[in-house]
C-alpha cells in the first residue's frame, strides 16, 4: 500500500472510532464493567490462538536477530496473558471516573454550574513491542468510556491482531460497539503519521516507548500528545541523611528493576558524609555487579570507580550502571537535577526539615520524594489503580496516569430562563 | 534580522524566561500581589507613555486602511488603560492556586502520597492586536507562579513595548525577577515559528485569536498547546420549551454581543413548536437588524428568510446572521450540533427532563445549558475570576481557563526508608 492509501485507512478507522466513542458517552458502569469482564474471558478461551500467532512473532524477531530483551518483551505464554486478561478484571473493579462531579455551584443569578468528568472521546495508543500494552491499554480507555485505536510495533503485529480479535469478539456479545477497539494492522511508518495527523476526529495521542518514538511524536503530531518517558532520576543524599537508610534506598532504587523509567541514574552525595557513605555504597553496588563512575571528588573517595565525563550527568542508563557526584550544598544538587533531570523523579534523603521543604518545592518533577526510594513512582504505588504510563509533562496530567487522566470534564449549567446583561 | 538570529534571540529570551520561572517557584502569595499592584500603578503611572505609543499603532493601522473592528480592539485610551490596570488588582485579591493539596493520603507501605498544584512554568501567549491581552495574560500567569513570553501582533507592537516597559519597571521595585514578563519585539513571522519550537523551555503555548493563527500553530508547534477559540454555538429548542422564555434566550444569544466566540449562530428548533414560535422570533430579531438565513421548512414559515445553503451550518458569523433549521426531533438536533458545533457552547430550551438529560449528555462541547444563554461561558461569569481565554480542546483544561488552569500538579511523597519490594 502508498502512504496515501494507509492514510486513507487510518482515517476510515478514525472515523469509525469517533462514531463507537459517541455511543460510549452514555455506556453506564455496569455495560462497560460487563465489556470489560467478557474481553477477560474471551483472552482466555482464545490462549490457543494469541499464544500461536504470537509465537509467529517471536520466531520471526529471533530469526532477524533482535535483542533478548525485545523477544523477552514481545514473548506470550499462558501465565502471561492470563495475568492480563485478569488485569482486565481488577480494570472492571476500579470506580468509574465518568460522570463524577468535579465542582458544582450556584451563581448570584441563580445558574448552577457543575463541572462532570466525561470520556475524551478518541485516544490513539502508539507504542512499540509489548502485548500485554495492546490488553492493558484497550482496557483503560475502554472503562474511561473512550475509544481506542491501538498502533503496535510491527514485532508484535500477529500478536496484537489475535489479542484484538479475541476482545472484538467479547466485545459483539456486549451492548457496546465493537469499534471501541481499533487495531491499526499496517506497520508502516506512514500508519502512525497518519494517526498523529487525525486532529478533529483523535483527541489524545499517548506514545508509549523510547526517545525516538516520543519525540518523533512531539514533533509532528497535530493531535495533542501526552508525553511520556524518561526518567534520569537523582537522589540526593544530605549531610543529615541516615546513611544505613540512605544505602538501602540506593540500592533498592538502582537496582531492584534496572530497566525502567523511575530507577535511580546519577547518585548526588553531599561533600560532608561523602566519605562516610560512599565506600560502603560503593561495596553494596559493586556486589550486585552495578558499574560505577564518578566525578573526580568521588574517585579520590573509591578509587575503583570509572571517570564519569560530561555526557554520563545526561544518560538514562536504564541498567546496572550509576554515575556519583559529590556535591558542596543543597543548592548545587537542585542545581544539577535542573540541568540533566527529565522532570521524572527525583529524592533527597535528609533529616533536615527546612532542606527537605526547599528540595520539595525547586525540584520540577513529576514525582519528588523525601527519604524513600524512587522506584515508587506507579500507578498502583500511587494508589490510582492500573496506570496507562507516566506523564513527564505538565500539561493535563503529570506523573502515574490512572483512569481519570483518561478523561476530560465539561461545564453544564441548569438555568431558568437567565440572560446575559 | 534573518530568521535564525530571530529564532536565536527568541531562544534566549525563553532561556531568561526559564531562568524566571525557576525563581517564581517559591514566590509567595505576597510577593506577587504586591507585584500585581506595582505593576498597576506603574501602567497608571506610565498612561502617557503608553497612550502616545497606542496612538502610534492606531495612526499607522488607520494608514494602512484595517478595519475599524481591528482599530477598535487596537485602540487605547485612558479609560481602557485604568480598566486594565483595575484587572491586576482584581487579579491580586483572586486566591493563590498555587501550593494547594489536591489530594494527600497514606499508602499500606507508610509512604504519604500528596498532589500539590504548582506553576506550570514559563508559558507563551501568541495573539493580536490587543493590547489590553498583554496586561491581563502577564497578571493571570504570574499570579499563578508563571513566566510569560508575550508574542502580540505587529499592530500593537508600540503599544505592547510601552506597556511591558512600564511592567518590568514596576517589577524590579520588587522581589520578582523582571524577566518574569517577556515580550518578543520582532513581529516576524519567524519569531512565532521559533516560539513555537521551545520545547523543554516553553511550558505550554496559548493562542489567543481567529482560526488561521490557531490552525497554524496546532499545526507547527512541537511545545504543547492549549486551543482556544472558534465558537459555532448551537441553541435547539426543543418541543416542551417555554416559547417566551425561549424568545428572550435567542434574542440575548444573538444580539447581546454578537461578536464573540461564545454568541448564538445556528437555532435548530423542533418541527412541532417552529410555526408558533419563528414567525415573532424572527420578527423580534430582524428589528434588531439580524439577518436570518433558513432551511426550507423555516423559509416556508417565515417567507422573508434567505436561504440557507450547506456552508452556513459550518460558519461562525461573529456578526448580526443567524442561521434557522427545523428539526424533527432531538436526535436530529444532537447529530447537527455534532456535525458542524465546535465544541464551544451548546443549548437546549425544553421543559421535557428525559431531553434535558440525553443532551447534556449527548452534546461534546466545554459549555452545554439547559434553557439559558450560551453568552454565560466566559470564566466570571463561571466564577473562576478572570480568564486566559476558552479552551475548546478536551486535554487540560476545557472551557473557561482561570487562574487554577495556568498550574500543573507535582506529586510529593514523604517517606521514612521504605524500599520498593
Amino acid at each position: 500500500m502508498n502512504s496515501e492509501s494507509i492514510a486513507e485507512k487510518v482515517r476510515n478507522q478514525a472515523m469509525v472510532a469517533r462514531e463507537a466513542a459517541r455511543r460510549l458517552r452514555s455506556a453506564s458502569t455496569v455495560e462497560k464493567n460487563s465489556a470489560l469482564l467478557a474481553m477477560a474471558t474471551a483472552l482466555e478461551r482464545s490462549s490457543d490462538d494469541i499464544l500461536a500467532a504470537n509465537q509467529k512473532d517471536v520466531v520471526a524477531v529471533r530469526a532477524k536477530g533482535l535483542s533478548a530483551a525485545l523477544v523477552d518483551r514481545l514473548a506470550l505464554d499462558q501465565k502471561r496473558l492470563f495475568a492480563a486478561a485478569e488485569g482486565l478484571r481488577e480494570v472492571a473493579a476500579l470506580p468509574d471516573p465518568v460522570g463524577a462531579m468535579v465542582s458544582m455551584g450556584r451563581r448570584p443569578n441563580g445558574l448552577e454550574v457543575g463541572k462532570v468528568r466525561v470520556p475524551l472521546g478518541v485516544i490513539g495508543i502508539i507504542y512499540e513491542a509489548r502485548p500485554n500494552v495492546t490488553v492493558d491499554a484497550a482496557g483503560l480507555c475502554l472503562k474511561a468510556g473512550n475509544a481506542v485505536i491501538l498502533r503496535g510495533g510491527s514485532e508484535a503485529l500477529h500478536s496484537n491482531m489475535a489479542i484484538v480479535a479475541a476482545m472484538s469478539e467479547a466485545l459483539r456479545s456486549t451492548a457496546l460497539p465493537e469499534q471501541a477497539i481499533q487495531l491499526i494492522d499496517n506497520t508502516d511508518r506512514a500508519s502512525v503519521q497518519a494517526l498523529m495527523r487525525q486532529s478533529g476526529l483523535v483527541d489524545v495521542l499517548i506514545p508509549r516507548g523510547g526517545r525516538g518514538l516520543i519525540s518523533t511524536v512531539m514533533e509532528n503530531a497535530t493531535v495533542p500528545v501526552i508525553q511520556t518517558g524518561e526518567g534520569n532520576c537523582h537522589i540526593f543524599v544530605d549531610k543529615s541523611a541516615d546513611l544505613n537508610q540512605a544505602r538501602s534506598i540506593i540500592i533498592n532504587a538502582k537496582c531492584q528493576r534496572p530497566g525502567v523509567c523511575n530507577a535511580l541514574e546519577t547518585l548526588l552525595v553531599h561533600r560532608e558524609i561523602a566519605e562516610d557513605l560512599l565506600p560502603s555504597v560503593a561495596q553494596d553496588l559493586q556486589a550486585k555487579e552495578v558499574t560505577l563512575k564518578g566525578c573526580s571528588k568521588s574517585q579520590a573517595i573509591v578509587p575503583s570507580l570509572e571517570e564519569a565525563t560530561f555526557a554520563d550527568w545526561g544518560t538514562e542508563y536504564l541498567d546496572l550502571i550509576l554515575a556519583i557526584k559529590v556535591v558542596d550544598s543543597l543548592d548545587e544538587a537542585i542545581g544539577h537535577i535542573e540541568e540533566y533531570g527529565t522532570g521524572h523523579s527525583e529524592a533527597i534523603l535528609t533529616n533536615d526539615y527546612t532542606n527537605a521543604r526547599r528540595f520539595l518545592e525547586m525540584v520540577d518533577a513529576a514525582a519528588v520524594y523525601v527519604n524513600t526510594s524512587t522506584r515508587f513512582t506507579d500507578g498502583q504505588q500511587f494508589g490510582l489503580g492500573a496506570e496507562i504510563g507516566i506523564s513527564t509533562q505538565k500539561l493535563h496530567a503529570r506523573g502515574p496516569m490512572g483512569l481519570e487522566e483518561l478523561t476530560s470534564t465539561k461545564f453544564i449549567i441548569y438555568g431558568n430562563g437567565q440572560i446575559r446583561e
